[in-house]
């Protein structure tokens, strides 16, 4: 069967689905806000007093000297930076407020900050699942399995990092490997692993080949993102220090995220965890911001809890909830776009990996963040990427999308005169003002099922999961790599041969 | 086995909830709102010019004479009421802002507006299931046991309307043995079937007699719901006019809720939709204010839209979710009580029926929905009452609950002293200030399992549906009735003795 007659076939199958294009997002609400302004000053006043009286550790010496020279009070013993409250204030006010990201398809930029709203597919997990293969390390296969899904899902606006670790790889050049795979399988926006300065090197390197574009250029177009995570609490990792160094030279986006788990990595009570991850944000973007000023940077929020009986993270809690919707009110005060996530803890996607995500995704979008971050895929706490919650989620984001469109109010749609053509008891299946509009009026589900029992039994029972796996199959027979310059391809492969044995001989940290 | 060592042998297997207490809920974030004054406005003003220019149609000749005594133009042929737009506002600005709901037992009153919300759960399915027994017809057998778990289910603030049609028992009788039910098995509020006058009149008395209480004193007092459905478009049933006429005359809440299905039942556009709810509902309260001013009404909106290339309802969609936050904003235009809806029209207890559910209730909760109906149970677009959904909902809504406390924002909270005790890259586990608030710090869920892979796998790898079947039999297995007074009761059974044989022999309609 020919790649094309096979494609007809699926179709035939019905297993295609009907997804809605990809749209930039803006949201027209107003924020949700979960504290006053003077509980938000209380937060921000905590959090300059945790810099200045407690500091963080930084576990670099560039780090300490660079912050040394600036005039802050360096413990060299400790590695302790206190910082100066108007130091932190004055430099987080050269960040820019927004932010142009640029993909290597100009179709695919994407704005991070103000009204926008981004989606990214999960990033991170040692582990992946599906229904039929169960769960499983991560390996390479896996990897770029799960990148043509976040290409091919039109919810998704970027395709965040790795969606899985590639475990049968050698760690000093697996990054290579990812960072080809999505400059081939996908034309989104993707994120480097900052771990270290090599590994952030080779990705600028990489996406300015894929662009035909150099250094000084791409610091003008940025279109690489990283997240870096303090160790909380109050310590920042050498690798991360050295990472966001060079994204920050070369002018792309750090998204500083603090791992603040109330109840482990921070305060039992919320208002602690928050101050705490203000606190951290606000020392590492401060260091950014000395290090290039206006460098783009994007405030991230990740406050959770643990459960207390066990020790373990819970995420889509309340807690989490209201944690998201402040941390949006914190990034805003400080003009800074917001990033949270789309988060679970549950083992199986089910109907509490559904509960948990719409727990997180509706205050995430409510709280106005920019980047969705782990959009699509999360499962099981970030342990594992799951090819059927990819799907599950991007309908309920195609859902977000659809909830953030204006609602027309005018005589046209409310349409008195419908309701006169159809009158008392009738209904307007047919009337003209339906007959004009229906094709386009509501949203069309991609996984959702709303058919009535007796027909959805007929066809096999099947469960939101199984409809979602059926739906992966479908995307990945159908998938098509984007277009890439055969010239750009060469050059990167070039690059990758070139990289590989001088990573071996001399691994990265 | 005696019932007390089945309890805990019960408690032995870990299947007995952990819930949270029964508690009133207030939120004190600021209503959500997706259309503008201006748009409101315009819809309000569509709404009147709805009622002025093609009226409703009254198929009761009570309502007829009674509107066109109050000076409304009355259409007798063809049954039809056109309203003056300034006696609408008139009426309207009759009904109170606030209800308060007497339950049999005080600690169970509820109040209906302001900030006030409420959870109740499922009425009305014709069907019922759980993961054992399947799909079903529904029976008395279902019927009491879904009570009971209403009952047993802290997350419900009111018991809310038959759960499931007890096909079985005579129609003429039916209600009296649904009320015998609801009075004997819970202690919360509940919902009376407005299906006529007669059906109101026995709710009415047997509440009464339940409370000890006569008809002035519960019109002082009142202690029942009854919800009337609009026949949708601009269609009011006779009926539903005799049970509301029963219930304003007795001074009972009457929830009015007219079912506007856009594409089917009202204009394709949401605009529309909402704009022939708001006449539907405004035309009924003037009314119900007319019959009783100042008779307590709750503003119902229930617009969602049909999948036009089938004509099924679909539940849970972003037009919904607009839908709500809409509703919400023309209920407290009129400074009404709000009542909304945790409806999906999923198949299956599955990740559809929690996001459906999710995307229901955050609108609901966001909009200052003060009456969250068919709360927990609702499944297959309300044609199934599900003992599985019953505690996956209650899970939601006890998480939603948690999210409304307010979060303390202080110094105490924020423990600055407990970061330095920890100290960085440390961990709070055993810090003073985690040490002090820990047992009480976080959401503690019912439903949830948050443990890692291996323990849940080994424990047998269920799902979250799977582990609700067991908390429903749980919470059956430990059901206790809650008291009533020997004599009340006795009273209720010599009611019920005596109406059945008169209403066999003149069968309501």
């Amino acid at each position: 069967m020919t790649r094309l007659s096979a494609r007809r076939a699926a179709r035939r199958t019905g297993d295609v689905p009907r997804q809605r294009p990809w749209r930039r997002l803006v949201n027209r609400y107003r924020p949700f806000e979960v504290l006053s302004a003077d509980e938000i000053e209380f937060i921000h006043r905590s959090s300059l007093e945790i810099l200045e009286r407690l500091g963080l550790e930084f576990l670099s010496d560039g780090a300490l000297d660079r912050l040394a020279r600036a005039g802050q009070r360096v413990d060299r013993a400790q590695r302790r930076v206190r910082f100066d409250g108007a130091f932190v204030a004055e430099m987080v006010a050269k960040a820019p407020a927004e932010i142009t990201l640029h993909a290597r398809n100009p179709e695919r930029t994407v704005v991070l900050g103000g009204n926008h709203v981004n989606f990214s597919s999960v990033a991170g997990p040692p582990n992946c699942s599906d229904l039929e293969g169960g769960r499983r390390p991560g390996n390479y296969v896996d990897f770029c399995n799960l990148v043509r899904l976040a290409h091919s899902l039109n919810a998704l606006h970027t395709a965040g990092g790795s969606p899985v670790a590639p475990q049968e790889l050698p760690p000093a050049t697996r990054h290579l490997d990812c960072y080809l795979g999505f400059l081939t399988l996908t034309d989104k926006v993707w994120q480097a692993s900052a771990l270290g300065r090599q590994r952030i090197a080779d990705a600028i390197d990489m996406m300015c080949l894929s662009r035909g574009i150099d250094r000084a250029e791409i610091a003008r177009a940025p279109g690489l993102m990283t997240v870096v995570n303090t160790n909380s609490p109050l310590r920042v990792d050498g690798p991360m220090v050295d990472g966001l160094t060079e994204m920050a030279e070369n002018g792309q986006p750090v998204i500083v995220t603090p791992f603040t788990l109330a109840g482990a990595m921070s305060p039992v009570s919320l208002a602690g965890a928050l101050a705490q991850q203000n606190a951290e944000a606000l020392g590492v973007i401060a260091l950014i911001q000395l290090i290039r000023p206006g460098a783009p940077v994007v405030y991230g929020g990740f406050t959770s809890n643990v459960d207390m009986r066990t020790g373990a993270p819970a995420f889509g809690t309340p807690e989490y909830a209201q944690a998201v919707l402040a941390g949006g009110q914190l990034a805003r005060r400080y003009r800074l776009p917001y990033r949270s996530s789309n988060v679970n803890s549950s083992n199986l996607v089910d109907a509490q990996a559904a509960y948990e995500s719409q727990m997180s995704l509706w205050p995430a979008v409510m709280g106005h963040a920019n980047l969705v971050y782990h959009g699509a895929g999360w499962l099981e706490g970030g342990l594992v990427a799951s090819y059927e919650k990819m799907v599950l989620d991007a309908e309920m984001l195609q859902m977000m999308a659809a909830f953030l469109e204006p609602m027309p109010v005018d005589a046209a749609s409310v349409a008195i005169d419908a309701m006169e053509e159809v009158g008392p008891g009738g209904h307007f299946f047919g009337a003209k003002h339906t007959m004009a509009r229906y094709e386009t009026a509501f949203y069309q589900p991609m996984l959702s099922d709303w058919r009535n029992y007796e027909t959805w039994r007929i066809d096999g029972a099947k469960s939101a999961t199984e409809r979602a796996a059926a739906i992966s199959k479908a995307l990945l027979r159908d998938y098509e790599p984007p277009p890439l310059d055969p010239g750009r391809r060469e050059a990167l492969d070039a690059f990758v041969a070139r990289r590989r044995p001088e990573l071996m001989a001399d691994p990265p940290p």
